[in-house]
C-alpha cells in the first residue's frame, strides 16, 4: 500500500532550516499505514533535508558548517550561470531524501530527532513529496 | 510489487560525473508500477551517487569541492594499503543509494533534478542496482 | 510484506565505526523478503551510518576527516548547551539512513560494502531500527 501526497513550504530567509516533523507525522497517521517507511523527497536543487535535534543554537550550526565547507562565490563555474553554486553543492551534501520508519502507526524516530528542510537558496515556495509505503494493521 | 534489475555503466575518467536520469526513467516505464519509489544504489566503494542540476559548470564545481574537503594522498592510513583513500571518503560523503518518488508512473524528479552516479576512482566498468518499489495502477 | 525489528549495538568509544553487515544480513534471511530493500535507521542525532570496505585503516581515515571537516568545539552555539555539537553536525552529513537492495533472499552488497554505524560521542548503547520490504519467493 502507497499513501502519496506533497506539502507545500514557503520559506522566508535565503538560509533557514525548516521543521517540518510534525507535518510528516500527521501524513503519516492519515495514511493508515501500521508498518513501513515513509519517504520524504524535496524536489529543488537548493535545498536538502536533514534529520537531527530542534535546538535554535545547533540549527545555526549546521548551516554554519555548510557556509564554511562550501562558501558562497568561491570562484565556482556554475555561478558564471546563475549565482548560486554554493546552494546546489551544500544541498548535493545534505542530500534530497530521508527514508525514515513508521511503526505502529507512527513516524517511528528517536527522541531527539526531528526532519529538517534546509533552504539554502531562499526564500521560496517548495515542494516536498511525501510517500508512505508498508502494510496497514 | 518489486522491478529489480541492474544498470551496466562504463566510465571514462578518474573523476567523473555520469548523468544516468534517463537510464532510470526507462526502467521505471518498463516497471509497470504507478505509484511507489525506485532505489538507486551503487554496489561499489569508491562511487557515490547524487541529484542535482544537469550544468558542465557545476558538474565540475561539485567535483572540485569534493576534491578541496578531501584530498587525494593527504596522508591516510588506507594508503598504505591501496592508493585510494580520498575516492572512498569521498564515496562515503555522497553516500552510495537514492531513493526517490515514482507518481503516475514516472520517476517524480523536480525539473532540474538529475541523477548522477560520481565515479571517483575510474574509469572502470560499474553496476548500479535499481529497484522499482509500489502499487500497479 | 514487512519484517520488522531493532538491533541494539553498545559502542566502546568516544568515536567509533562498528560493522553491523553481518547482523543486518541476518536479519534479511530471517525476514524470508526474497526482492526488496531494507532500510537500516539510527535512532539517534550522534551517530550516522556509511557504507564502505571494512579496513581498520580507512575507517581510522573516515573518522579523520569528519574531524577535520568539523572539529570539536569550534565555537558552536549549542555547545553551550550540550558540549557536543561537532557529533551532531558529523551525523548529519553522514545522515541517519542506508536503503539498501535485497536480491534472491540476500542483502545485495557489492564486494568491498560494509554497512557501518559511525558512533561520535559514545560509548552508549544504540538502538538501530531495521525494515524489510518486498516479496516473498
Amino acid at each position: 500500500m502507497v499513501y502519496s501526497t506533497t506539502l507545500e513550504i514557503s520559506t522566508s530567509a535565503a538560509e533557514q532550516a525548516v521543521d517540518i516533523t510534525l507535518r510528516v507525522g500527521g501524513l503519516v497517521r492519515e495514511s493508515g499505514i501500521a508498518n513501513g517507511l515513509v519517504l520524504v523527497f524535496t524536489t529543488h536543487t537548493t535545498t536538502g533535508l536533514f534529520l537531527n535535534e530542534h535546538e535554535g543554537g545547533l540549527e545555526k550550526d549546521v548551516q554554519g558548517v555548510l557556509a564554511r565547507l562550501v562558501p558562497p562565490r568561491a570562484g565556482y563555474l556554475h555561478d558564471r550561470v546563475d549565482d548560486n553554486a554554493a546552494s546546489h553543492i551544500q544541498s548535493v551534501l545534505l542530500g534530497p531524501s530521508l527514508v525514515l520508519p513508521v511503526t505502529d502507526g507512527r513516524l517511528d524516530l528517536g527522541r531527539w530527532q526531528n526532519i529538517f528542510l534546509a533552504e539554502r537558496d531562499g526564500p521560496r515556495r517548495r515542494t516536498v513529496v511525501v510517500k508512505v509505503m508498508g502494510e496497514r494493521s
